[in-house]
């Protein structure tokens, strides 16, 4: 109930919001209008060479504001601005195709007043290259044909599961017994099942992944008798209910719905992503970028139940300030928020002052990754412990994979091979506020940055963890430590959790993957303050968190739901690993909250300090 | 029955040539292959580039043949090869979309094997520009989403028709309350409806055009329940029957399915055409063309009724010899086949040899419509008789629909405004045979030319005339009279004339639009012979012949047929107007054969010479 009214006075508000932004006045003088380079709404028509032009034409005005008048808009690959772009956690499949190509604009304002963009195949709505001062306003973004596909269960017995899609938005073929789904240009074999309730639109819980059908399900063998069933023969170990709604994954993620790369002051406001090819909004090595009123949510009209293909708004490499506001996630197939940087690894030691270096993680390669004056961090792959840091004066990319780094000063003598590097430079402080995590697969908001970060205010019902804070040097390759975290008067529902995700420990889950890890290894995060939030667990973990010094987790209140079955294997309400000084204070616990105890790992209970918190236990 | 049974064997002998053709050799040395360039079978990704790589390669050979290995390929409007082109009898949309484009090719075969040519969005499948000694062989040119739509007809009642449309193929919208079609790229709005029996997958009978819903259908309104199905109210005159299928027509003809332009020695062969943006294959100003097992024919496997968007096998302004051997044609919107030049009005005299001339028909401007050295006649447009000729010296287009032509001699001195140029030069021989003819719209046979035209061992089922030989110079432009017909040992079955269409007078029509006709109008048609039929009809007209001089009507089998009610406003087997010279004889006429009369205009019964034909009378 709680949840369901939170979720209503969310929608309720941003439609107000939204409105309230369609009063606001549009500098007359500048205007573009995409009507006068023969553009049509609603003709279906490839709209991509009248954005050309008009592009042009913005080129040449000192503050100018592209308008669209209100109607849909289809974008196709054709005349389509063709750029290869290493894009960051996204295959390399290039050159990238570009909708709307914003390169080298100092000013713009794209105002499309509401319009359905539409696009066809793969593609790549919006680019942003080397361009700043820019704001994209009211427009919703979609595919008639998307990336990813549905079906509804119609029976399953043993051995088989019989599924309807709907051909008209998901075409697809028998090929070799295995579905694959079809579209504007492409194939795409079935990869990935999720299931979702069909009432509450959530994941349906303990279904996380592999998990819906079980494993060994891509032994399957499809049949379509062409009565508009299909059949998926196996015997399920899982099998998914009647009614509900699988989401079916296939295809690479191959281009970002807005991609802001090496751009500055971006403000994206009142932007519906109904869905996309690959990462929602990818912002990489670009800096000042305000998303306020950007959805990444399902087309309810189109009865779907996913919205992108991957993650929701995703950011490596940047700096400055981020403010997510007011957003909204739901059906997104990987986490609503990602923010990180890229750690690389010492491939080979070149000169006292000069390094190798490797991208270890394959879908992000080819990053303009420093530059002169950057200031680079040397961390141990081992613990994860800072050695030292070096000022940057040279940057030469010998390939997509390796790149040469030189420094002003001389390297720490104990550096070695293998040791990570984390630029220090291009790490943004964060804020996310007043924002819906709604079920979308794995987490809600991963975030490393040692920078200022502020999650407040906001609901979640992530199907995995809400809030991860990570880091590793040995299998994402995503930085670094966190040095200042405010989890503030947030909401996490009882559906948080409720499916097992890569490190999914908890309600909130501090989770660096330190290979050695001792009770004397220094703490990897700093200073995480978890305040005034109110919990709602169904199941033990609430948090989870490892290598920190400073945490406190206080003035919380955590009440028992009893919405799903709980089954987390792990069963303490806290977990503490290698943490020091942990002051728990001041929550209020339900009495019949599972577990209400604290387990340690390397190290003591000294480290913890409860104040007034009688009803917890250590373990 | 019989009809059939003709129908199986053609089918059976089709199939059996197209394996015949499977084993013939190609020459090792100069083969190309597509899989050499990145296509894949199959793989649904644009072969455009591929195609125009390959071909690349082949202009380099001596004798080069591109083979494609067995699969499907799929092309789409990014990379294509874009050209203005005015198209005969098309809408000048342009530039045109060129998926296979060969310019200035004097040896090429591109052997398919068998391969699905996939098209999306409005395109040319193949163009062939200025080429010669050209053979395509076994390919089908299919879309997945074509620019014709279809219905199934769920029910009817007073005041509202209930449609069923499969959206994967014929995706739609309902627009200011009318039926509209969306596709790859564009919108087409309903423009027409054409009835066919669910079983036969004939044109219901007298449901021609208009007829098939009744006067005034354009005024209903639709609804889309989002039940999947689409109801259509007004108060139709007439409805069609439960179960049946609804041809929907949308969309401009705006591409050919193969255009032959400026080109000569062209063979295509064993090549399915089960749809196409616009008339079937173009021929124009193009020479000595065959067409051998060339099918344009619903996709059955996609429970489709129709074929191409209009017309099978267009003729323009060609020459040399036209062979159309062992081809099938049914569903198509328009002609099977229609061959004919293009009469242009005099505007101005310019000069004693030198006139500006206009093209009349909208579809039909911009051609390059003569050479230095061509000979061209001049004609009355009231009498349409010949007054004169000249041999042209020069040809120079003012705009798309004006042009000077310049003539070595000086004009005939009672040229007119407002008279006809015929391009003799361009008027082709045509041979047709062993070929059917199944339901389509319109009529099968349309032929205007005056050099030798023999059709032969046919089969017909077409819904209006079977054969309609024309002519004017004041509705459609299409020249000429004809001088040398020979239509011999077809088969005219009882589906012929079950609906009506323009010119659509008997089974057969001569029907030259002559504006001023009198009983000594010289004659515009001479020598047409039609010998050794068999015709079923089951209605009155048969022949309909107006200003033909010489026509022979022998040996004729007319065996009457009762799967339909005659309807036809003419009530005489044969219909005589301004003729001369002509014989009826040795026919065996069924007694049971409706009318069994001669009816005369503007001509004496001396002119109509019957021999063994005792059953028939003059009325």
């Amino acid at each position: 109930m709680l949840q369901k009214a939170v979720y209503t006075l969310l929608v309720c508000l941003s439609a107000y919001w939204k409105v309230g932004a369609e009063i606001q006045q549009i500098p007359q003088a500048d205007t573009v209008k995409i009507s006068d380079f023969g553009a049509v709404p609603n003709s279906y028509v490839n709209i991509v060479p009248a954005v050309k032009a008009a592009l042009e034409v913005c080129k040449q005005k000192k503050n100018p504001v592209l308008v669209f008048p209100k109607g849909r808009y289809d974008f196709w690959p054709q005349y389509a601005v063709e750029k290869a772009y290493y894009e960051s956690n996204t295959t390399d499949n290039n050159p990238k195709c570009n909708g709307v190509f914003i390169e080298g604009f100092h000013r713009l304002t794209i105002d499309a007043r509401g319009s359905s963009f539409i696009f066809h195949g793969r593609m790549q709505p919006f680019t942003l290259d080397h361009s700043s001062s820019i704001t994209i306003r009211r427009v919703n973004i979609n595919w008639d044909i998307p990336l990813t596909a549905q079906a509804e269960v119609i029976d399953t017995a043993k051995g088989y599961i019989d599924i309807r899609i709907d051909k008209s938005q998901f075409p697809y073929i028998i090929e070799d017994k295995k579905l694959a789904f079809i579209g504007e240009g492409w194939k795409g074999k079935l990869k990935m099942v999720m299931e979702f309730d069909k009432v509450s639109h959530s994941i349906t819980p303990q279904t996380g992944d592999d998990a819906a059908l079980g494993n060994g399900w891509k032994n399957y063998t499809a049949l379509d008798p062409g009565n508009g069933i299909v059949r998926l023969s196996y015997d399920f170990l899982r099998k998914p209910r009647k009614g509900n709604i699988l989401v079916l994954r296939h295809n690479d993620r191959d281009h970002a719905g807005i991609f802001l790369f090496h751009s500055k002051n971006v403000l994206l406001e009142n932007i519906t992503i109904y869905h996309c090819a690959g990462l929602g909004v990818l912002s990489q090595f670009s800096e000042n970028l305000s998303f306020i009123h950007v959805d990444l949510i399902p087309d309810n009209n189109k009865g779907r139940f996913f919205s992108g293909h991957d993650d929701g708004l995703h950011f490596s490499g940047c700096k400055g300030k981020i403010l997510v506001d007011s957003c909204r996630f739901a059906g997104l197939m990987d986490d609503p928020i990602n923010v990180h940087g890229i750690y690389v690894n010492i491939i080979k030691k070149i000169a006292s002052n000069k390094l190798l270096c490797r991208f270890m993680e394959p879908m992000s390669i080819g990053l303009e990754w420093a530059r002169a004056g950057e200031h680079i961090s040397f961390v141990d792959n081992h613990s994860l412990q800072t050695i030292g840091d070096g000022i940057v004066s040279s940057f030469f990319p010998i390939n997509a994979s390796d790149f040469e780094i030189t420094f002003v000063n001389s390297l720490p003598q104990n550096l070695q091979l293998n040791f990570g590097l984390e630029n220090l430079t291009w790490t943004p402080e964060v804020t996310v506020q007043n924002s819906y995590f709604g079920s979308c697969r794995a987490r809600g908001i991963l975030v490393a940055t040692p920078q200022k970060i502020i999650i407040e205010g906001n609901t979640f019902e992530s199907s995995g963890s809400a809030i991860l804070i990570a880091g590793d040097i040995n299998s994402w390759y995503e930085s670094g430590g966190v040095k200042d975290v405010l989890i503030r008067k947030n909401n996490f529902l009882a559906p948080c959790l409720t499916s097992n995700y890569q490190f999914s420990e908890a309600i909130i889950s501090i989770f660096p993957e330190i290979p050695v890890l001792t009770n004397n290894t220094p703490a990897f995060h700093r200073n995480i303050r978890i305040v005034e939030n109110e919990f709602h667990p169904y199941d033990y973990p609430v948090l989870f968190a490892q290598s920190v010094d400073g945490l406190i987790f206080g003035n919380n209140c955590l009440q028992r739901s009893y919405d799903y079955k709980p089954f987390h294997r792990h069963k303490a309400t806290f977990s503490l690993i290698a943490c020091k000084n942990v002051i728990i204070k001041n929550n209020f616990i339900d009495m019949n909250l599972l577990g209400k105890n604290i387990n340690l790992h390397f190290m003591s209970k000294k480290e913890v300090k409860l104040l007034q918190q009688e009803k917890l236990t250590f373990d």
